[in-house]
């Protein structure tokens, strides 16, 4: 059976590749961002923003809409493409992550993981074929494996029997899904130890899925460090399948993920830093907040094609901002996830034209340097 | 010289009118609900989203404008039309309510009056020179001359004091103002006493404005005692000049100010309602986080085209107004704003077919009957 989900890749540059992912959901161009929903909705942001900023896949997550409003209510909506009105391409993040983050207290059996709900306090029992099903009943084009995030700072020993768990409840996961038209993607663990990531890419590889996600990075160690271990990883993923890097959003972090072969990477970034004032620019990262925005009548970026930027000043912005006015956290959001989407579009380009390296290095130049 | 905006009525059904307020921005129909940016922004909203809605006339507030971010930066920004991106019609409110509702201190004076900023507690002081100044740098279709809206309760001594200092103070904004594509509209106060409305209304129209206001209802007297006081001041006020009511945006009150003649309204409660959840519908207000509209998956008003209507389904919207997520405040917004927007252009159109009150009479009944 052919998977409803693939990769064509298209270019090759160094390790840097741009390509086309099929969904049944349509196809959309790689490496890109991919906006997160967490609770069924991009803070802020309407579907038809979205398409507006050029977004292929958006995110949900299992976690929250298994929680709150109810995968069963989801399901009972037709699905969450239905639901939330996002038409295009989705994927869910199987919720291993914030159970492991979120929950104060927690008990990891072989079976699953017991875990107190982050809203209520209520017990939840998250198992691989529970976490299967409700990703079938949310429908999404790709749905994640339930793997566990070891806490920051665990040993060796703990990594090793972990990762083992998470290929053992993949393959469960795997044996569990049944929905033909969603692609069940694995997370390969091990923490920051070469050895770890190796056995569980090997792992995660051998159970043979038609994707694969690199998880437990960018969760609290250096840059460097996170790079180094991707490195390590990234290029080893089979070829000819989609790559995944979970969990990074800052401009300079997707360039360099991009550059070590991943073809997906999400985070809330974006929109978190809007809803902090902060808004991406070439120059740099800027905080509205700052006086000098006050009666800064420019656009917030020059180049950008968004509504917030060809619409508003930076004083209107920055004005809003300060004032905490809704329109504020929408206009600044917009314009963020439209950045990071066309920073792909860039990087795109520059994979296709074997120059890469050189671009991104430039890019990153500027943008760390500027001090917009 | 013609006046920069003026009413031209259509029809007229008992005291109900139908009409068209031309103003160098543009001609909007009347009887009409203006929404209501305090700050610069129709909180959550967009100017394409006030125009989606069938937005004419929208306001902005001179109090706060004045202390954030100040009437100069809107000035150097071209305006508040250039600022905030909307170019239809705009109206500003002098400040003189918020200056009498937010101050905790403040010091009314033949001149003016001395108060603390709502923001940082720094003195400033409004005078009938300074707010019209203000207005123009904001640079509205129509300004308001700076009133004294009198505290709840005040006798009838202070009251006819104060309607004669505001008059006096009309008359000064008259005086300041230079404008020549900026009318600017003169407020009848006078509390709940109908000899003093009669002297306010026969002072104010005496200073020969463009248009008039009534101020200082709908601030806390009983609903009936309101549309008394408004049934004694709005037929008497001149028949060819635009009338406007201070403060209304529930659909009974609109409909009941409509059938008293009066051309504009505005109100905050359409937005301010959404963001605690609380949506308009033919059938009533219904409160989203209400268990009752946890599954219902129907539109949240059948008849209503908006985004909000088409788009998404009511449990979709009760599960981003429990979650408090940024795009329930907004979607919920944009269709409260949108219902009150077409239910006046239903007002209009039973005007001008002549049976305003049968039909006015009929919608309130199915609103605060149905129970939706």
């Amino acid at each position: 059976m052919k998977a409803p989900v693939g990769i064509e890749v298209l270019a090759q540059d160094g390790e840097a590749r741009a390509g086309l992912l099929h969904t049944p959901h349509g196809t959309v161009e790689t490496p890109m961002f991919m906006p997160v929903g967490t609770k069924g909705s991009v803070k802020g942001l309407t579907p038809g923003d979205l398409r507006a900023a050029g977004a292929g896949v958006v995110l949900g997550n299992t976690y929250h809409l298994y929680l709150r409003p109810g995968t069963d209510l989801v399901r009972e909506a037709g699905g969450l493409h239905s639901f939330t009105g996002w038409t295009g391409p989705m994927l869910t993040d199987s919720g291993g992550y914030q159970v492991f983050s979120l929950a104060k207290t927690r008990k990891l059996t072989e079976d699953g993981v017991r875990f107190a709900s982050v809203y209520d306090g209520s017990t939840h029992e998250f198992t691989p074929e529970l976490v299967t099903r409700a990703q079938e009943d949310l429908g999404a084009d790709v749905a994640m494996v339930l793997d566990e995030c070891p806490p920051n700072g665990a040993s060796h020993e703990y990594h090793a029997e972990s990762l083992r768990r998470t290929a053992r409840w993949a393959a469960r996961c795997k044996a569990a899904h049944t929905r033909e038209d969603q692609a069940l993607f694995g997370i390969v663990q091990g923490g920051l130890f070469p050895d770890l990531r190796r056995e569980s890419l090997e792992r995660t590889v051998g159970i043979d899925l038609p994707g694969y996600a690199v998880g437990g990075l960018s969760v609290g160690e250096s840059r460097d460090v996170m790079l180094e271990t991707l490195s390590t990883v990234a290029p080893e993923l089979p070829p000819e399948k989609p790559r995944y890097f979970m969990g990074i959003g800052d401009p300079v972090g997707i360039l360099q993920v991009i550059g070590l072969g991943v073809d997906m990477f999400d985070c809330v970034l974006p929109t978190r830093l809007a809803r902090h004032g902060a808004a991406l620019t070439r120059d740099g990262r800027i905080n509205l907040k700052n006086a000098r925005f006050r009666r800064d009548l420019g656009s917030l970026d020059e180049e950008c094609s968004c509504e917030t930027c060809t619409g508003y000043s930076r004083a209107y912005l920055a004005h809003l901002v300060r004032e905490n006015e809704l329109l504020g956290d929408r206009l600044v959001s917009l314009h963020n996830v439209t950045f990071v989407l066309a920073l792909c579009r860039e990087a795109r380009g520059a994979v296709r034209a074997g120059k890469y390296e050189a671009w991104s290095a430039a890019w990153i130049q500027r943008y760390e340097t500027a001090g917009a």
